[in-house]
C-alpha cells in the first residue's frame, strides 16, 4: 500500500481543525431523565411553557395589604388592620382585601386579591385578630410579579450547550422531567509501543508506565464522554489494525496513541489506511504537537496522538477537542480566543506556531498569564496547573514579559 | 421547646462560614483506583518515588551519534557514518558508539552509550548500512534527559487537591494504580413546602414545580458529591423531624429548603432543634441569602436553605459550598477573591452585603464583569450564564460601571 499520506500538506492546528469539523456530524439524540442530565448536551431549545411565577406571591412571611390604607402610617401614626385571612404556601386565598383588612401571608404563598403590598413580619406588632403598621409601602413593594423569574415562551436552553445546575432549575421549574439531549460519545482509546508497560508490574528497564492511556480517558471523562480502553497494540501493523478495526466498529471515535511519527515505523497511519479509513491529516504544524494523524472512515474519526503526553495532549486539545465537541453535539466548538498579557519570559523560538501551557492570573483587574516552566513534548508536570494555551505565531522571536498573545482555556 | 435560635447573633456570610468550618472535619479516606480518581480529593502527598524518564531517551525518529563527529558537517562538507545499531522504543541498545559511526533510533527508543544528540530521519540521506548528515548538532540536542518531566522527589499531587487529568497522568507515569482520596461526601435534600410539587403531574394553581432540589442535587453532582434525595416534607415539624432524623443518620450532611424564613412557620429551624441539632446560624446578613439556619449534631452539617432557589444557591455559594468542601477533604476551601470592574449598572442599595450574579468578560487584556439582569430572590434563569458571585459591601450606594469589585467564582 502506498504511503501517500507522507504527501499530504502539513496546515496549522485551526486549518487541520477546520478541515476535519467539515466531515464530523453530530450524534443521535435520547432523552434522559432530569437528573440525569447534568453535564449532557441539549439536542433541541427549550421555551418557557408557562411564566414562573405564574401567580403573584409574597417573598417573605408578612402581612398582605393595600398600600394606600397605609400611605401615611409611621412611628407616630401607628395604622392597625384587621386580619381576616392567613394564606400559607399552596393554598389559594378565599378573601378580597378590603379597606382596613389585611391578610396573614407566608412565604410563596400566592397574594389575595386588592392586597398589593406585603410587610415583613418583623416590621410590625400584631395579634391573632390585627397587624399594626408604623411605615408606609410602595404598590408592589414585597410583590413577586407574574414571569419575575421567566416570561412564557423565553428561551431556557440553547441547542448544542451543555446542561449546567441552573438550566436544570429552569427545566424542573417548567415540569420537564425528560431532557432531549445528545448521546454521549464513546471514545475507544489504544495504546501502541512496545516500550509501554502496564501499571500492575514493576518497571522494566528502558520502558515507560503507560501514562498517556490514563491522562487521556481523565481528559475524555472531563468532557463527559465514556471512554473505552482496548489495551497496548503491540509495535507491529496486524495488531493495530486488528484493535483499531475492533474500536471502529464498537465505538463513535478511535484515539490511538503513539506510532505516528515519521519513521519507518509509522505504523498507525498504515494501520488506519489498512482498516479502510482515509487519512486527512497527517502531521501539523504546531509545537509540541506536531506528530499526529488524523482520518475518517464513514464519518467516524480515527485519531493517532503522539506517544510523547504533552506531544499528544496538546495535539489533543488544539486538534481533537473541537472535533469531539462537534460529534457531542456542541453549537461552539472552537475554543474562544482571549488576549492575555504574558508575565514570564519564554526563550525558545519557532518556526511553527508554539501552544505555551501557562496559568491565568487575574489580579487588580488585569488578565494575565504565568507561563510554565517546562514546556517540552513528554513534559507532564507543567500540565498540572496549566488552564490556558497561548498561541504564540510563526517566525515569532523570544516571549518576553508584558506580550500580549491569544490564549484559550483547556 | 424555646425558640433561642431566633437570638443568634446575625453575621456577614464570611464570618458565619468561618464560624461553621471550626467544627467540620474531613471525612476518612479509601483507595480507589487511578481510572477512577478524577475529581476525587488525594488524601496524602504524592512524590515522585522515580525520575521520569529514568533513562536518557530519543524525543524522536531518526539517527543517535557523536555530535563531535558532525561537528562541521554542512551541505558542502556532508558527514557519512556506519549505521551500527537499530534501537527501538522498549529494546536496550547493545552497542556502543564510537568514532565515524551512528544509530537508528526510534522514538522513545534510549539513547546508546556515547552518543550525545539525534538529528531527525527527515534531515538526512540513509540507507540500510549509512547515514549522511549536512548539518552539525549540539551536544545534547534532541536528547530527552532523565528527569526532564520529573525529577525524583518532586511533589506530584499535593494532599486536599481535587485530582485533575495532568496529576493522573504524573500518577501513573510512577506507577501508582491505587491512590488514596477522601470519601466522597453523600448529601441528603430534602425539600418542604406545601407548595412544592413534583415534575410528573401538571401543575396545581398557587403551587410550584420542584425546582431547587434538581438544582441543588446538580450543583452537588458538579463538586463530585452523592446526592440522595428524601422527598418533600409537609409542613410540619413531624414530618420534617422524621426526614431529618433519617438523613442525618444515613448521610454525611442533610440539606433542607424551605421553611427557614422568620414567620411562624420556620417550621426547619424547630425540626432542627427536635433532632438534637445544635443551632449555629440562623440567617446571615447578606442579600440574596439571608434566609437559612445552619446546625450541627456531632460533627455532622444539617444545612437549611430559603425555598427560594436564587437564594438558597447564593448562600449555598457563599455559606455552605466551603464547608462541604472541607467535608470532602479540600485544602483550599474559601473561594479566591479577586477584583472585577463592572461593566454595567445596578442600582439597588442594601443595608447589607449584596453578592451579584454575573459574567466574566475577558477582552482586551482586562478583567471585568457584566452584571446579570435580573438580581431577585426566585430568578435562576440570570444564574444560566453566571460564573461569578462579585461582593457589594454593606452600605454602598448604587454600583456603576467602572467599579471595582472583589469577586469569586462559584
Amino acid at each position: 500500500m502506498t504511503k501517500k499520506y507522507r504527501e499530504l500538506p502539513k496546515l496549522s492546528f485551526s486549518e487541520t481543525r477546520d478541515l476535519l469539523l467539515d466531515k464530523i456530524e453530530p450524534l443521535n439524540s435520547e432523552n434522559v431523565m432530569i437528573d440525569e442530565c447534568l453535564g449532557r448536551v441539549s439536542a433541541r431549545i427549550y421555551f418557557a411553557t408557562n411564566a414562573v411565577p405564574n401567580f403573584v406571591k409574597s417573598p417573605l412571611d408578612g402581612y398582605a395589604m393595600r398600600s394606600c390604607d397605609i400611605r401615611y402610617a409611621s412611628e407616630d401614626n401607628p395604622v392597625t388592620l384587621k386580619v381576616v385571612d392567613e394564606i400559607r404556601a399552596g393554598v389559594l386565598p378565599t378573601k378580597v382585601i378590603n379597606k382596613g383588612e389585611a391578610a396573614k401571608i407566608l412565604t410563596g404563598a400566592p397574594v389575595p386579591q386588592n392586597a398589593d403590598c406585603v410587610i415583613m413580619y418583623e416590621q410590625t406588632e400584631f395579634d391573632e385578630k390585627s397587624v399594626t403598621v408604623k411605615q408606609s409601602l410602595k404598590p408592589q413593594q414585597n410583590i413577586i410579579q407574574i414571569g419575575e423569574d421567566q416570561q412564557k415562551g423565553m428561551m431556557l436552553v440553547p441547542r448544542g450547550s451543555a446542561i449546567n445546575p441552573a438550566m436544570i432549575g429552569l427545566l424542573a421549574s417548567q415540569g420537564f422531567h425528560e431532557i432531549c439531549t445528545y448521546k454521549t460519545p464513546e471514545i475507544a482509546v489504544i495504546s501502541t509501543g512496545d516500550e509501554v508497560q502496564d501499571l500492575d508490574q514493576p518497571l522494566v528497564f528502558g520502558k515507560v508506565y503507560n501514562s498517556t492511556r490514563y491522562l487521556l480517558a481523565a481528559e475524555l471523562r472531563k468532557m463527559n464522554f465514556r471512554c473505552n480502553y482496548l489495551g497496548i497494540a503491540q509495535d507491529n501493523v496486524e495488531n493495530i489494525t486488528a484493535l483499531i478495526d475492533k474500536g471502529m466498529e464498537e465505538n463513535d471515535t478511535v484515539i490511538i496513541t503513539g506510532g505516528v511519527s515519521a519513521g519507518d515505523y509509522d505504523l498507525v497511519p498504515e494501520a488506519m489506511q489498512k482498516c479502510g479509513i482515509e487519512i486527512m491529516a497527517y502531521g501539523v504544524r504546531m509545537k509540541p504537537g506536531m506528530a499526529c494523524c488524523y482520518g475518517i472512515k464513514k464519518g467516524k474519526l480515527c485519531i493517532g496522538l503522539s506517544g510523547n503526553p504533552a506531544s499528544a495532549m496538546i495535539n489533543f486539545h488544539a486538534v481533537a477537542k473541537p472535533l469531539l465537541k462537534k460529534l457531542a453535539g456542541f453549537a461552539e466548538v472552537c475554543p474562544k480566543l482571549f488576549k492575555v498579557r504574558v508575565i514570564n519570559a519564554f526563550g525558545k523560538t519557532a518556526k511553527s506556531e508554539r501552544l505555551l501551557r501557562g496559568s491565568l492570573v487575574l489580579e487588580n483587574g488585569s488578565c494575565e498569564m504565568k507561563v510554565n516552566a517546562e514546556q517540552g513534548n513528554i513534559v507532564i508536570s507543567s500540565m498540572v496547573n496549566a488552564d490556558l494555551l497561548a498561541i504564540v505565531p510563526k517566525e515569532h522571536g523570544p516571549v518576553n514579559p508584558g506580550d500580549e498573545l491569544d490564549a484559550f482555556f483547556i
